[in-house]
């Protein structure tokens, strides 16, 4: 989903307001999953209401494959348009910042502000490019854990994110358990689905084979912008629900001008218009290389992979709520009760809600009365 | 689906055996729907079985988006595959070649041997590419109505096609009420929805903004190779379900050579090697203009424009057989059924038979004994 598909309706309590995002330099080398390492990282983050004095008052949010840090609240008061999950975080919303403290932090990997391929690379003093090591969504979490660690916060009152963000709250449950009390994970599940990689492997083909990529040595602005929105266009339809495009564009056609001259393949639908947008504004704001990264990254997770997904969850104390969405058919509702009931089989406290709501895969990142119930009552901001 | 993935296994009678095909050119216009004409056309076919003494025992089978007429049969006994739906043409299987006299057709505007954007243009002494006018499905109907009655068929005991021939099979219905006694349609739908545009658009966008497109004017073997299969990986995607796809290549890695060289972004998972040959092989059997083309007469299709569906069928007289698969997320069972509930809310005698197959869209294609059960019985084949 864009920002621009994001109805930002307050359900309850106020926005934050205007923010400022902040950047930690960490002077360390990041040692990463599959080998290779960077000499040093910096980790772009947004924070929300206050810490408490005992520090365990902090909420995590992990964004999704090409979101970010900036979860809520505006830059500036001209700003268009407010962080992705604004509806969800301010005072007297699910995630309250009368009571919270919320940290957004772009991932390892990313283009946000966050090291990751085309960041300067002081070893060469060029961008990384493919020297970028190869990268898993442990490797993420590792560096979230890093930030949190240097917040001086020993135990977050919860991890919460969807999607590919839903798979970092897994991996927190798991890889640091002593580190977190409660995660809840929306619309993912427990290892990338064979459909889901196949998905991606085609977004890659058509970024690799773009002659503009150069084997990923490309500069700004010159790089393989028509293979990267070519990927969006197709992966946007994947977030979507067959229903939810049915609503929106129908078969409705694009108005021409009169006189316009036309080619015979020239957009002759709504919903062609719509998607040639999403992939020409993509490229404005997401780095190929990072696209790359990421996506192998999220094909790579299988928490069940040489073991059960029970015994994954072996060592995870936190409680879990898993959150399905009806017409999720990237991420079945089935994938994630799935993981639900495979905490429960391993004796953890878990539950699993499942949200009816038709606009697909990216149903989360809408603001709807059930879910923010949900999301309240399980963090306690509610009674 | 490709033919490599069609298990040929025999559940009735046999293999027609040998076949040839054979070319009808027709020295006269044809115009097209939306505005335009081509002074002449060949149309490629085969056919199997005798056509009797009254002409009242042929069938037409219509192709999906790639397919042709090469329907069943080997052209020599060394022919790795049969033709694509050989499981049910033969001596005693469902389109029972002792019973009935059964055509296959290569569309119009395709690229197998019927006139299409590749085809030579008289006017101009090149082949047509952009030149070939604008198509509809309605056009390929006529074309095919055209074929058939050159072979001196007033009405054809069935049209048979899935898919797109599914659509075509519609449309002999509502088109050609007096020359159709019978039709089955699969895997389609009334009207090309949103998310099938959408999908489509895609595949278009990669093929039109690959350099080696040239606005259409591409000589063989130096065309928008990359686009092409990129569009056709995607699409491959949506012929199937995320359970065949699991259960095909769930997340098995694909084995390395011993000291192979591997660069970041090498394939990892079996379904993208199997995906890259999709791709790969597609290009070489495939010409893009007429993807372009057949595309967009698929997303132009809609039997409910400017009227009901119920409207639509009212100048129907055949009886109708609909059939929808489970997995199919493309087109779903619910598309399907809507079709047989119109048809029935019109009046006509129609009814809907849902089979239960993992495939996904392209189950159509697969032998299974529920669904040969189906069209042998609606076509009189057995008792």
């Amino acid at each position: 989903m864009t920002d621009d598909d994001i109805p930002h309706t307050a359900l309850e309590g106020s926005d934050i307001g205007l923010v400022q995002y902040q950047d930690q330099f960490f002077d360390e080398p990041f040692m990463f999953d599959l080998g290779g390492s960077i000499p040093s990282f910096n980790i772009r983050y947004e924070t929300y209401g206050s810490l408490n004095a005992d520090a365990s008052n902090a909420i995590l949010v992990c964004h999704a494959l090409t979101g970010d840090h900036h979860v809520a609240g505006r830059y500036t008061a001209e700003d268009r348009k407010p962080g992705w999950w604004n509806s969800l975080v301010g005072p007297g919303r699910p995630l309250d910042t009368n009571k919270f403290f919320v940290i957004g932090t772009n991932c390892l990997g990313g283009c946000q502000g966050t090291t990751g391929p085309s960041s300067f690379n002081p070893r060469t003093g060029t961008p990384y490019f493919l020297d970028f090591p190869q990268l898993t969504l442990r490797d993420m979490v590792r560096a979230q854990h890093r930030l949190v660690s240097h917040l001086g916060i020993k135990k977050l009152h919860a991890v919460i994110g969807g999607s590919m963000g839903g798979m970092h709250a897994l991996l927190w449950a798991t890889e640091y358990p002593d580190s977190v009390a409660r995660i809840i994970a929306l619309a993912c599940a427990a290892r990338q689905n064979t459909q889901a990689i196949a998905f991606n492997e085609v977004g890659r083909s058509a970024i690799l084979q773009d002659p503009g990529w150069q084997q990923g040595r490309y500069t700004k602005n010159h790089g393989p912008q028509v293979g990267l929105a070519v990927a969006r266009m197709m992966s946007h339809i994947t977030y979507l629900s067959d229903q939810s495009l049915e609503r929106k564009f129908g078969r409705t056609r694009r108005p021409r001008t009169e006189g316009e001259a036309t080619t015979p393949f020239d957009i002759e639908f709504q919903v062609e218009s719509y998607l040639r947008y999403q992939g020409n504004s993509f490229i404005n704001r997401f780095d190929a290389n990072s696209y790359l990264y990421i996506t192998k990254a999220s094909d790579r997770f299988d928490l069940s992979e040489g073991r059960t997904l029970e015994d994954a969850f072996a060592p995870m104390s936190a409680r879990a709520l898993i959150i399905g969405f009806s017409s999720d058919w990237l991420y079945s509702p089935e994938k994630n009760r799935d993981i639900a009931l495979a905490m429960l089989r391993a004796g953890k406290n878990a539950s699993y809600a499942e949200v009816e709501m038709d606009a697909g895969h990216d149903s989360f990142l809408l603001p709807s009365p059930p879910l923010h119930r949900s999301i309240s009552v399980f963090l306690g901001s509610v009674a």
